[in-house]
């Protein structure tokens, strides 16, 4: 399609870098998962600030919706258009700069299109640490991370996106550039528009540069894994971990026997820590600003105090970088070997630590008296609260057929989280997918104010409709 | 006076909790450090949330301008009313309950009129720590910590007010109550009304309650005095223990050679601790959650090795609690000492921590060119890049005398910061006493965003006018 506006965008950002034929867009239109297309007007690639700028405000003076894109790794639709073919996909990934390291201040200036590792590795060549770690980092832009808040295996210790950013470059759905890329720990000057832009989903303006916080790395880390005969006990096993361990435990997740068992069926080659079978596996990091040997102190004189407790039933250390590696690996191949089980019905829920065992027990309960035999797959980020509960069919029912009851049990496992006062979406955002979720669990108040922020910044609704609200 | 509108107030929170007469009323409309008072046509004493809301409702209908009020501790006439006599104070004081502590999420659920030290000490009656720690701690409330995202002297390890809080429940400025109670690590269900109300100066809505983050206590901390040759080895000696200690570095304060002197000439019976004089002094804290030895063994590696590195030209390492709080009390001391030299004329500045040694020596330099002889007292914490950059008069002139220079002053000290990237108001806000230096300093995209945020969540603009904006 060749019509007035996009040859006005091509005069913007010169002819290459606006792509409007069917294959030349594609790969631009469909969700990381691969769960839907949909349609655009056209692809556009600026190389800058500017360029940005002067494309959103042709797309306002054309009423064109805008749909920003980073590395489309988002698993809610949040990046991708809708089926009417009405909007442009503005894809910042031309802007992947590392503009400076800044070795005194431990802050890194980036542009919002710089792929997470890339940004991982300027710092470590730094000699620091930039702690966001997320499995799609490898292709995950930090502008992508920022307007989803993005979670990841740090949080317990840096804190979600949010509390690694400190200034942003945005531009607003007028077209003009909001430079608050400001690299400070203190500033009490108005409204916290940083805080604003971080988690929006791109539907109240393109964020375009960022200053993130580095930290100092740490000397060394190492990993147990814990056995259990209950959430209730992994969760008294963290309050004593913090206790003992203060800012060194650096990660604390959950995994269910079943999580492990799936683990083993599908990578028989990964590493099998226990001869007997337990009820809740932990996985634990400490990491040491002094030394590997207090890494590996800190960490067994809290297992120890938890074997001698009977809070804990075994454990294993990890005596080297490999064994910590490998025990990593078994957390991380969950979703993998969930994958080649077929697929199942996942839920991102965050609760109060204090009331997750009975979250779990609850839930368990209300869907096995709905879906007997159902399998849950319960894991996550237990430090943070963040669950991934996951759902998969009884023995003998095929994973597609069993996609029917999605509905259902959404509503049976997001009514149980409301019910614990925790959140139906914990780090992956709303996007296009739990848009009605949304509407139905949150506080009316709430949602009025949300529509009158997005009202007030965003009068013509250009920016990413049907995201979040 | 009574009028209608007071007898609507008397009728929602009993006649004892509505004051409209002038003595009555008088200690609610001096601002803390007795420079300004205004007038109000009330103060309200609401007992409970729901009376703030019908409060708020009845002010929304009778177009009532409130001022909310906390423990009225702030530095910018935030709290206070204008001298119109239209506003209304609303005071959060009989609102000050803590309602829950919970161990195992680690959090604490209190009402905004809670004093800030009732709630470290019920965070400490349960074994656990709530970090925030400031001057006014005695006095100040929870609700205006919040509004004002006040910072104090933990923020290095801890972070601001902001970071320390994950839920609140705002009366809306149409009388509605939200509640945003959530005490979650990880919540991405849209917009971040947390982060846009911590930090607004209670000109979007009324924080009625609140729950707040704790953390493990640390076992042990322990102080040191470090003396260099100029505030660039400072920003080295920063990094270097930053390095060393991670995050059992807790608090790294700067003092120029000018701020001890005032100090041991008004209060003789505090340490002295060189005998010979140094440039600069660093304060610095070290907490570990093992064991006094191991902070001792920490802070004395790092302060070794920038002896050996010629960072550091002398340092006392305390031995004893007493000996850090004698350290500490050097530090609280200067405000008390510069009081009592007479007034000087304050700015409560950030920047890049990168930029503070080039911007102290370029600011210096201007305000000597314009004002020869006058005396810098600059301090700070150092390890948030936030300076309390004051200035006194020279030898031989009255100190009232000397504030006739304030505008021209601060004009030469916050042109310098923001053209070192800095901010005007790093830890104290805006209130009424900086809206004039917001409008000339501030982005004017930022200031339209804020503007209209301010009219889509306060269309009738009731809610603490001509605070910020």
């Amino acid at each position: 399609m060749t019509d007035e506006f996009v040859g006005r965008c091509r005069s913007i950002v010169g002819a290459p870098w606006v792509l409007a034929d069917a294959p030349a867009m594609a790969p631009y239109l469909t969700d990381w998962r691969g769960r839907f297309t949909g349609r655009a007007r056209a692809v556009l690639l600026p190389a800058d600030t500017q360029e940005v700028a002067q494309l959103v405000a042709a797309c306002a003076a054309a009423r064109v919706p805008i749909v920003p894109q980073g590395g489309r790794t988002g698993l809610v639709l949040g990046s991708v258009p809708d089926a009417s073919g009405e909007a442009v996909v503005l894809s910042l990934r031309r802007m992947n700069r590392i503009l400076e390291v800044d070795p005194t201040n431990r802050t890194i200036l980036v542009q919002a299109g710089a792929i997470l590792q890339e940004i991982q590795d300027a710092a470590s060549n730094a000699g620091l640490l930039f702690p966001l770690s997320l499995a799609a980092e490898g292709s995950c832009t930090i502008g992508g991370n920022l307007s989803t808040n993005a979670g990841g295996t740090a949080v317990l210790r840096y804190g979600n996106t949010r509390e690694l950013c400190l200034g942003l470059e945005v531009v607003t759905p007028r077209g003009e550039v909001w430079d608050g890329l400001r690299a400070l720990r203190k500033d009490n000057t108005g409204y916290a528009l940083r805080e604003l832009f971080v988690g929006a989903e791109g539907t109240l303006g393109i964020i375009t540069a960022a200053v993130l916080k580095l930290y100092p790395q740490p000397k060394a880390s190492t990993t147990a894994l814990v056995a259990m005969d209950s959430p209730a006990r992994a969760l008294s096993l963290l309050s004593l971990m913090q206790d003992v361990c203060g800012p060194s435990l650096t990660a604390y997740e959950l995994m269910s026997d079943f999580c492990l068992r799936l683990v083993a069926h599908h990578f028989p080659h990964l590493p099998r820590p226990f001869a007997a079978t337990h009820a809740q596996y932990a996985l634990l990091e400490v990491s040491s600003s002094e030394s590997e040997e207090h890494a590996i102190r800190l960490l067994e004189s809290g297992i120890e105090a938890a074997l001698e407790g009977g809070l804990a039933i075994d454990a294993v250390v990890a005596m080297s970088t490999a064994q910590s590696g490998g025990l990593w690996q078994v957390r991380e191949h969950i979703s993998l070997a969930q994958a080649a089980a077929g697929k199942n019905i996942k839920h991102d829920v965050s609760l109060p630590i204090s009331r997750i065992a009975d979250f779990i027990a609850t839930t368990d309960a209300r869907l096995a008296e709905a879906f007997p035999g159902c399998q849950v797959v319960c894991f996550g980020h237990l430090g943070d609260g963040n669950l991934h509960y996951n759902v998969a069919p009884m023995e003998g029912v095929a994973h597609e057929a069993f996609l029917a009851n999605q509905e259902a049990i959404n509503r049976i496992v997001h009514d149980s989280v409301v019910a614990f006062d925790g959140s139906i979406s914990a780090e992956h955002g709303i996007g296009a997918l739990k848009v009605d979720d949304l509407k139905r669990y949150k506080d009316p108040v709430e949602l009025n104010m949300m529509r009158a922020i997005k009202a007030a910044l965003d009068p013509l609704g250009i920016m990413n409709p049907g995201k979040i609200l």
